[in-house]
């Protein structure tokens, strides 16, 4: 991708999953990149997602909010993806004010200086499928109202406007992508509380049985995370995509139930179904496919791997480098410090 | 209104314009009434604007985030009419924390108070027509996508969001009505923040010229304040409203330009119109119409005022009481301090 050759580019949450794979690419297409991260212990940080490419970048570790430590890293950027979220579903419902905090706010304020510091910059915010709630038709696209079942997708909503207004008045330049369900390398192993997938591959790697909440027949399209960095460097690229709101989405319904058999027969573990938990219950939007017809045709993107694909792609990295991410206290390079 | 006689109802930003009013109502149909109001000096808390019932009602003179001061008055209330906003469309683009901290912080708390004190309250949200934007099609529904052109607006919607999805987990039993251009009686006259119709009276008893931003071309639908208490009563009374989201609109289109001449000739003074300047401009959707068709159907609400009545019965109120909205220093009850 000459595009990015030589570019400024930012990203926030670069030591995150979608952020790391992200920015290796970055690095390896010429980019001069900077990551800002605030490395929340609950979050997706691990030092180890830029092994190979940590030298090559400028990495600051800071709320995206607090302008005294970030304001020198956005001068002059050309390209800004703003990936840095907090995303927890059922933590939102229990503390929703530190969640109102680390998006909304930090959001605000880091807004408010990028379009002084680099105005006009393209800006790529990544949203989620959690925006839309229980779709009430399907395939849902990008005009289907957002009803979000959990405070974190009202913020994701919120901070989505923030970038839609101030590019409304040509403070920036922006374009949101709404992800769905992406999986793959460099995520988080500590917790459940970002998706099932990669939890599934974490207990199966341990050799436990899978548990399958309700009967699995609930479909979501997963993407892979290598697809999911195709289509936020093609965003960057294209300027048809300004301005707009767009679905990236793998298009092809896997069940949770099919999901679990994959990871189970790959590891070699059983797999089963159990009752709800009642805290996901009130969360789980059933069965959601998403269209993203909008975002090939205006750039040309499909993805490049099969479900099955991403997943073995997937089981080789953790299988060669889960010490790295399973154990909180073993091997792992992660900043537990936080920085206030 | 047989329904609110005896009935516990709280209405936040009870000192207000259109809280208010609502108390004045509610406390002649023998309803039992608190008042939480944060007085805060740029809004529109007025003790006078509770003359006369002052004594019947119990008032509450803090913040509705401010859990330590407002908790007690929170127990086991029937009926919450939630209506404490700060609107400040320019101010909310100057100082955006202000707002979210004001607004969304505020509401998070005080929804979270509320669900653990008054389980399954009904709450009435008064949202605003500031919520959808610029038309995309007219007149707009309540299916029309928000895209507000100020932050105060997107945290309108992110406000009536927590009430949608606290609704949909049983925490609440909630209702939006999203008001148009509402004006009337016991509205502040400090400063032209908070719609025009309120500031051309203001000049006009003043013996100034009116000055139209544009060609006043533009139209609105205003909304005499009794009748949209009117609405709010309803909504609180009619069960089918229950989970919904409602314009209330008078559904008459009047130009800019009509208006400031209707005030002019009332108040004897010329009118003129001006270029529009520029922080006006960004935050201006054009002409809007709102159906309010559903409401209508789902209580019978209807508008019982004209335009020129509401009109006629302001100036009146104006002409007779305003020393007590006209001079912040003089012949005017008004809470000044700030509390923290």
């Amino acid at each position: 991708m000459d595009f990015y050759r030589g570019r400024r580019a930012l990203v926030t949450g670069g030591l995150g999953f979608i952020g790391s794979n992200l920015v290796r690419r970055l690095v390896r297409a010429g980019a001069s990149v900077t990551v800002i991260d605030a490395a929340f212990p609950d979050q997706g940080a691990n030092l180890f997602n830029l092994k190979g490419v940590l030298e090559e970048v400028v990495l600051v570790i800071a709320d995206i909010g607090d302008l005294e430590e970030v304001s020198n890293y956005l001068v002059d950027q050309e390209i800004i993806f703003n990936l840095a979220s907090s995303t927890s579903h059922i933590g939102s419902m229990q503390n929703p004010f530190k969640d109102l905090e680390r998006n909304c706010s930090s959001q605000l304020r880091f807004l408010g200086a990028v379009r002084e510091l680099s105005p006009g910059a393209r800006v790529i915010y990544t949203g989620s499928r959690s925006q839309y709630g229980t779709p009430l038709y399907q395939p849902v696209d990008e005009d289907h109202p957002t009803k979000p079942l959990d405070i974190n997708g009202i913020h994701k909503c919120t901070v989505e406007e923030y970038h839609r207004l101030y590019h409304q008045l040509s403070h920036i330049r922006f374009t949101s992508l709404r992800l769905t369900n992406v999986f793959g390398p460099r995520h988080q192993m500590l917790h459940d509380g970002h998706g099932f997938l990669n939890w599934f591959i974490r207990k199966a790697l341990a050799g436990e049985e899978l548990q399958v909440f309700g009967d699995g027949s609930q479909e979501r399209d997963f993407l892979y995370v290598e697809d999911a960095v195709d289509a936020i460097l093609l965003a960057g690229a294209t300027g048809e995509c300004e301005g707009r709101i767009f679905n990236v989405a793998s298009e092809v319904p896997v069940s949770v139930a099919e999901a679990a058999r994959a990871v189970a027969e790959m590891a070699g573990v059983g797999w089963r179904c159990v009752a709800y938990p009642k805290d996901r219950l009130s969360i789980e939007p059933g069965s959601v496919r998403l269209s993203s017809r909008r975002f090939r045709e205006a750039t040309g993107w499909s993805p490049r791997h099969t479900f099955l694909e991403g997943l073995e792609r997937t089981l080789d990295f953790y299988g060669r480098h889960g010490h790295h991410y399973f154990h909180p206290a073993k091997g792992r390079i992660f900043l537990e410090r936080k920085l206030d």
